[in-house]
């Protein structure tokens, strides 16, 4: 291959030292999921066209997939690139309904699609994390704080993610309010509640009079529950205290009460949990509990892991399947992080040992000291020649590799290269201390001081 | 979500407990290819279609992009999906030479797509697991070893596999013993010994004839030399006997016995290697080492690793990047293997345990024991209602959950829900056997001895 090459903006790709710090964070989610009994799937990349349109609004950031040798594009089978991880989950529950066990949990991490134009942590092309739990006919409401309990003791096993809100609500106890207002277009004040992040609130209480046909008096009730904000179950009083009156917004103040106090064990000060009247997620077709979650510091990325409680996840006219689920942006995150932070590995290989070669004639004997160090499970390397043993410690110096192998006439000795201190040692038997034995991450700052 | 659901034809997708399978040969994989120093990464799904159309005889397998909003296909970037994991790499090895160290070892897991007719074993989305050393200039020849070497322990960690073969050939054997016979078109010889697994022998001899223009004493010796294979360096002699002379002859029997000689230690009844000289990987662009490697018992899937010595993988007009690596067929190999033999998991969830709920109220109890079985690593989940035991004990039953966990009178008891055995226990400190921790895989034997 020879070309010119040219990064593709909005598909973002990772140096093997990055990659490190991606493949830690997927393997933290994956043990977290499963600890908490969550089976892992994937389904495939394309569903038929149809399917993902269903959400009108996001039809515009769809890829469409034909093949070079199709005769028209009329032709094809009217497949796209799945844009999230919902559709699919939800056609594969329906597809294979018959063999799962409800309540059915999944955890999925696969890159999705769409065309958007690409800025900070918007790409084309990103992986996202989810979990869910769907029932069949029912899904009782303690799965709620089921998911996000797990999504919380996930988010707190990332070590290296800042401190974080996961923010909560309840479109039952907005829905219950509005309507004890006497509202009538109650999704179309939801949407412009959701503008709230970004347009003045003066301006959001003339689009709800002006466009949702809000009185005044409407207007300041809608904006009063908008500022409601508490890190316990104190906001019932509160919401209580405006004076509105419905059996729904009983239901969802409940929930909601019942869902902050069920992850009070699990906050601390880097992962908090909070109720935040304001969270709508806008056109989503959410029935109960809603999550969006800020990562403090970058506001400017939005939500990095939303979610809740669909009455109806999927539906084949005879079974509906109720679910609750959180998508993480796992991209989203990880390449932000790097990208601000410098956050990188300490070593871009996965050795924690350089086998050194003594001349091309014994590379054998190198090989046969590596496999001995693998039999129980030390990641390591032979050097790609027999150079002199000055520049195999910088070619390992150069990789971040810890460890130097040296066989002679002393018989077999390993140099820790950073310290200079160098040890006789059996390849059967020898480990390094664990802390060296795989790759850490380490931030820009860790990176210069050592350096 | 209701609508018509319709699996697609070379889309496979996997039941959970049948995931299980998957992930832990992925686990395997990674495991072993990370103890060898290789570094992992991942590369976009899509590349300009000019990189994907410059193998032409592909061209016809490629799935192109087309946002559903573009005005136009001729306004689109020129996008296509992938087809194997060899053209994106050796893109990224160019955009990123000056950020990596050569040699550069990676392994790579992703899916690809191709727009193939689809078969048993040949699917329109599949993942590949590939492994590649690549150099800067030079690539010394013992890598082709090591590749080999790689490869082979990580079949050779993977319990599920039939017993299998590698078959290893050499470019420039077949090259140099061709020059020797004094054949001006090697490739085209080359590409129609390749027919040899499909087409019968007289046909090929008729081929080199008419087609390739061999004299029927050239034909002759080309079909000698392919029926050559050995489990050792006895090949050697072998095609000396047949009297053809040339450098590259010599170059490339060395190669191919150091080869064979430097994977000996790894052999066994179920891993095998062998010099098969009739070998030849078509038109691929190899010049050295080649590799395919087939499963006992199952010769229709063809090859299921495949791969090669390239002396130039990539090249960017200034430096260019010599290369070698292997890629495994991951879903063809899993997928066939599952649909073959019905092996599964022993159960379709994560959890060891089941934790038992007394009633509602004291859901959060059962919450608390779990928190402490996963605290020390004990995958688990909590009843989804507080049905009576013994429905709940079914719950465990239906989804293969060993443990069922139950909190009374008598303190906390773990109950073996396969032999009934019930003893006391603590949250904190109880662990199931090893064995129990994670699913494991079954056969359908295996299976149906336990129903």
């Amino acid at each position: 291959m020879s070309a010119k090459i040219r990064p593709l903006s909005g598909f973002p790709e990772l140096l093997p030292a990055q990659r490190v710090v991606e493949q830690q964070v997927v393997d933290t989610l994956r043990q977290t999921f499963e600890l908490h009994g969550f089976a892992g799937i994937e389904t495939r990349a394309v569903e038929p066209l149809d399917q993902l349109l269903r959400k009108g609004d996001t039809s515009k950031e769809v890829y469409l997939l034909r093949r070079l040798q199709e005769e028209s594009p009329e032709g094809h089978a009217g497949l796209g690139l799945h844009f999230d991880l919902t559709v699919p989950f939800a056609r594969y529950v329906l597809e294979n309904a018959g063999r799962l066990e409800f309540p059915f949990r999944r955890y999925q991490i696969q890159k999705v699609w769409r065309g958007e134009r690409p800025q900070e942590g918007r790409f084309r092309e990103f992986t996202q994390a989810d979990i869910d739990i769907v029932g069949r006919d029912t899904l009782a409401f303690h799965h709620d704080v089921e998911v996000t309990r797990v999504m919380l003791d996930a988010l707190s096993r990332i070590d290296l993610l800042p401190s974080l809100r996961l923010q909560v609500n309840n479109r039952k106890l907005i829905q219950g309010f509005y309507a004890g207002l006497g509202i009538a277009d109650t999704d179309e004040v939801m949407r412009l509640v959701d503008k709230l992040d970004k347009l003045p609130v003066e301006q959001v209480r003339a689009l709800l009079v002006d466009e949702a046909g809000a009185s005044d008096a409407q207007a300041e009730q809608v904006l009063a529950l908008a500022t409601i904000r508490s890190a316990d179950a104190s906001f019932v009083d509160r919401v209580r205290a405006l004076g509105v009156e419905h059996p729904l917004l009983d239901e969802g103040l409940t929930e909601l009460a019942a869902l902050v106090a069920g992850c009070a064990d699990l906050v601390d000060d880097r992962v908090r949990i909070e109720a935040d009247l304001s969270i709508a997620r806008g056109l989503d077709y959410y029935t109960g509990t809603v999550f969006e979650t800020r990562l403090d510091g970058y506001e400017s990325l939005g939500s990095i892991c939303s979610g809740g409680r669909y009455d109806a996840l999927a539906s084949d006219g005879r079974t509906t399947y109720p679910g609750v689920g959180i998508s993480l942006g796992l991209s989203r995150l990880v390449v932000t992080l790097l990208a601000r932070t410098g956050m990188t590995a300490d070593r871009a290989v996965p050795s924690a040992v350089l086998v050194a070669v003594n001349d091309e004639d014994s590379r054998s004997e190198s090989d046969a000291i590596a496999t001995a160090l693998r039999a129980h499970g030390v990641p390591c390397e032979v050097a790609a020649s027999a150079a002199k043993f000055g520049k195999q410690i910088r070619y390992a110096e150069r990789r971040g590799i810890p460890y130097v192998w040296f066989t002679g006439e002393a018989g077999h000795q390993v140099k820790d290269i950073r310290t200079g201190e160098q040890v006789a040692a059996d390849p059967d038997t020898w480990a390094p201390p664990h802390d060296d034995l795989r790759p850490k991450v380490v931030s820009r700052t860790d990176q210069e001081q050592k350096q």
